[in-house]
């Protein structure tokens, strides 16, 4: 193509982008006050308006106008800047993907979300799965029919997980959950053997006032820019961007549960710094986005967990925690608040898990999911499944359905092949945590109270970035091997049997 | 017209109308969180955000296939149905000015106003006129063109109060405004004079906890449904729909100055129960929100004024305001709070204004405004012109342009011509109010705290309507006789007449 006329259409392709941005941000604004501030009464009107939208944004990308734009450029690759070569890749590959769905498909779905949503709501206050039944079952027919249409030939359930994180399927899943079932499971069994630690640290009353202020402390610390980085309240912890210039996110106060706020900063403060480092060249682009799902969770999981819940990390908390909280801090040491938030115990919610027993409750979600699209299991057995495997793999009884099946709102969002990429982001963050210890003096940022050098060497190697790599690949760039998920296993049994004098 | 094909057309209108709803929806959420959580950083892409949005409204609106579809309904007025035919007419008149428009203007002003804005705010931190003064010559300018291209043989000022209050121009609102003048400056003269109650009940600590709690209290005794509105914070108290099953208000905590909350809570309120109330099948459609600017204002101020700060209501208030702030108010009486809350003083910041000088800052800003838009003033004589109209009216000095000129934020969102509907609001109030009081026993609502009656009455009379009546019609349809500004006058000359003591 003549250098004009490519121009030409790489300036059309950015522009087309631009009104992609637009849409997303005013959804991403909607999605964040629907979690933040909507009164219920706003919830089927909130919905309503998003799917209209959503039909708006469809139309845009199944432009014919549009495709042609897409396939001379495409014609053109060798001509293309890499950038603009992945920003042609991934729009194609969305557009091919929507125009193989048909408008009302998509609008269902969208539809009966929102339906799902109000439901589960309501069913898990009362604890009542058969209510949430036929919405859940809905949601995996228009799953299933929406597989059927991107990819006939494919599975069902690769299909899915694959818009989640692309190139995540059962071939390498089911090898990655084995080795996790193989050796984390006889960890989990022998570490609920041993003796627990002293806890009295983190119980009792944390008034809200003063969690706020930890959670103040706590973004400082890490770095985030009140300028375009805040925090707001949800029951569910979260994190939303709808630029790099300003980024959400969201905790969860409770009195006695110190660490859920604590924690939740930490991690959706991982999320917020890796949006908020994306480099500025990617703005209003596809580009501007994280690598993919578990890259971007292994950003939270690297602060939260291999940061956040480590002796210095903890050392480091230790004197706000005597200020804030002198009651409960005045005569705790270092070590004490280390094993206190480390402690692993089997429970019921996954959001409330610890670190060790964690992919547990990803990996039953995944057999349960891999059952029901392989037709192996159906709605209403799932939760008896569940329950048999909740004592299979962490030993404990499942009371009823809201604190089991119900628990986790993704079902209900139609977040079907999700989340597998939860604990593939664990295993990411074990493997890059490895090579950051290298290259940086985590320990000495800790003592300082200064992670410039942390941000500093995630930014240039993963960060700034966004989507330019395929996640694989990535990975590669930065830990300069292939993903390997005996890091993660390793650093499970090095952190675990230690505490807990457990060996192999 | 056939009648199946009369239906079809019907049915494209209603699809039309649902998707500009569905627009309007996802902007008015990105203005409220732009308003209430957005970090400072935000700002610049959330312009640019909404700017694209409104490109993508423009090209909707000006789409020749909703011409044609809109103006075949017109040609076939006489088979709809009022509702249908004013929604017609509605759609016709926006699009009408819209096409006239270039999409360029529209999108440059939508990027001005977003300049405007963020220098507006500094230069208020910093009381520096000349940093705000070219972008509010930019503003004026494109608002003049735009003003061309809409009416190019109208008059300027006129063309833009009408599209804040059909029908309102200066013919009407010069005798108006000058009707105040002549009988509010004396009385304010008098007033100015006379003893000044006993405010202490209202002066001194409140704290934010206890402030919550009145907003609370206030908003149940109204009525005001927590299913379908909250209340959020943010600087400048504001009400937003999203739908009628969705509305916002924002108040704003001070801690020493409590009124400040309770008449944001009882002025935003009103507007709320205005959109909370609106008929179910306008929903969706462009009929379905208040009548005019000026008939919204007036619901936010009936509930503020004429029945907020009457004497019934203080009454009713007052043992809530003993049980939550007893060291200010145990040994207070009716009347002194009453008297507190109906303080009258000349004051620089219009917001803070009491019930009876509020009007003459409008009436200067109407006079400011009609100077600019006749060419007799320029931007940079704007500082000078408003002291001296403070001077005049008030009867006080305007120490710097922060509590001077740059005190509101309207004209840097481009809303010149709109400051007029809210003295317009205050006398429809005082007008409405007196048919209120003889079909309902409103002293008796505050006893019994219970405004049923008075929300079922507004219900009926004005909020179920929507903009199903051009405003004056609407004030004819509720107070059986043309709107009539010496209401108001009379009813401010009444109540500080008696205050203070002053006879005409």
């Amino acid at each position: 193509m003549e250098q004009k006329k490519l121009e030409e259409k790489i300036s059309q392709l950015r522009a087309y982008q631009k009104i992609l941005w637009a849409y997303d941000h005013a959804i991403g604004v909607m999605d964040y006050d629907r979690m933040t501030s909507m009164p219920p009464g706003g919830a089927e009107h909130r919905g309503e308006s998003l799917a209209l939208l959503s039909g708006e944004i469809y139309k845009i990308q199944t432009d014919p106008k549009k495709g042609e734009l897409l396939d001379a450029l495409a014609e053109a690759e060798e001509d293309l800047d890499p950038r603009t070569r992945r920003e042609v890749q991934e729009l194609r590959k969305a557009r091919e993907k929507l125009t193989q769905v048909p408008k009302q498909e998509v609008m269902a779905q969208e539809a009966a979300v929102n339906r799902a949503i109000v439901c589960w709501q309501k069913a898990r206050e009362n604890n009542d799965f058969a209510s949430f039944a036929p919405h859940l079952a809905e949601l995996i027919d228009i799953k299933r029919r929406y597989a059927g249409y991107v990819n006939p030939d494919g599975d069902v359930y690769d299909t899915l997980m694959d818009d989640y994180e692309a190139g995540m399927k059962q071939a390498n899943m089911d090898p990655f959950f084995a080795s996790l079932k193989e050796k984390l499971v006889p960890l989990i069994q022998q570490v609920k053997q041993a003796q627990q630690p002293d806890r009295a640290c983190v119980e009792g009353y944390f008034s809200v006032e003063r969690q706020r202020a930890l959670s103040s402390f706590v973004m400082e610390i890490m770095g985030l820019d009140p300028q375009h980085c805040v925090l707001g309240e949800s029951a569910h912890p979260l994190t939303t961007q709808f630029s790099k210039y300003d980024v959400r996110i969201t905790t969860c106060y409770i009195e006695d549960s110190p660490l859920t706020n604590l924690y939740s900063v930490v991690h959706e403060g991982g999320h917020a710094m890796y949006e908020l480092s994306i480099g500025d060249e990617l703005s209003h682009s596809v580009l501007g986005d994280g690598a993919s799902t578990a890259i971007h969770e292994s950003q939270s999981r690297l602060w939260e967990n291999n940061i956040g819940r480590s002796l210095p990390f903890c050392q480091m908390l230790l004197p706000k925690m005597k200020e804030l909280f002198p009651e409960q801090f005045s005569d705790v040491s270092d070590e004490t608040f280390y094993r206190a938030v480390n402690m692993a115990e089997p429970s019921l919610i996954r959001t409330d898990a610890d670190e060790l027993t964690y992919p547990m409750h990803i990996l039953i979600r995944y057999e349960l999911e891999k059952a029901i699209f392989a037709g192996e299991l159906k709605v209403k057995e799932l939760p008896d499944a569940w329950n048999q495997l909740y004592k299979k793999y962490l030993g404990i009884q499942v009371p009823d359905d809201a604190n089991g099946v119900l628990q986790d709102i993704h079902w209900a969002w139609g977040h079907l092949g999700y989340f597998p990429s939860y604990a593939l982001g664990s295993a990411y963050a074990a493997q890059i945590y490895d090579v950051l210890g290298k290259a940086v003096n985590v320990e000495q940022c800790c003592a300082s109270r200064d992670f410039a050098p942390v941000r500093d060497w995630l930014t240039e190697t993963i960060y700034r970035h966004g989507m330019t790599y395929a996640p694989q690949e990535l990975m590669e760039r930065v830990c300069g091997a292939p993903f390997d998920p005996d890091y993660y296993v390793n650093y499970l049994w090095d952190k675990y049997g230690e505490l807990y004098g457990v060996r192999k």
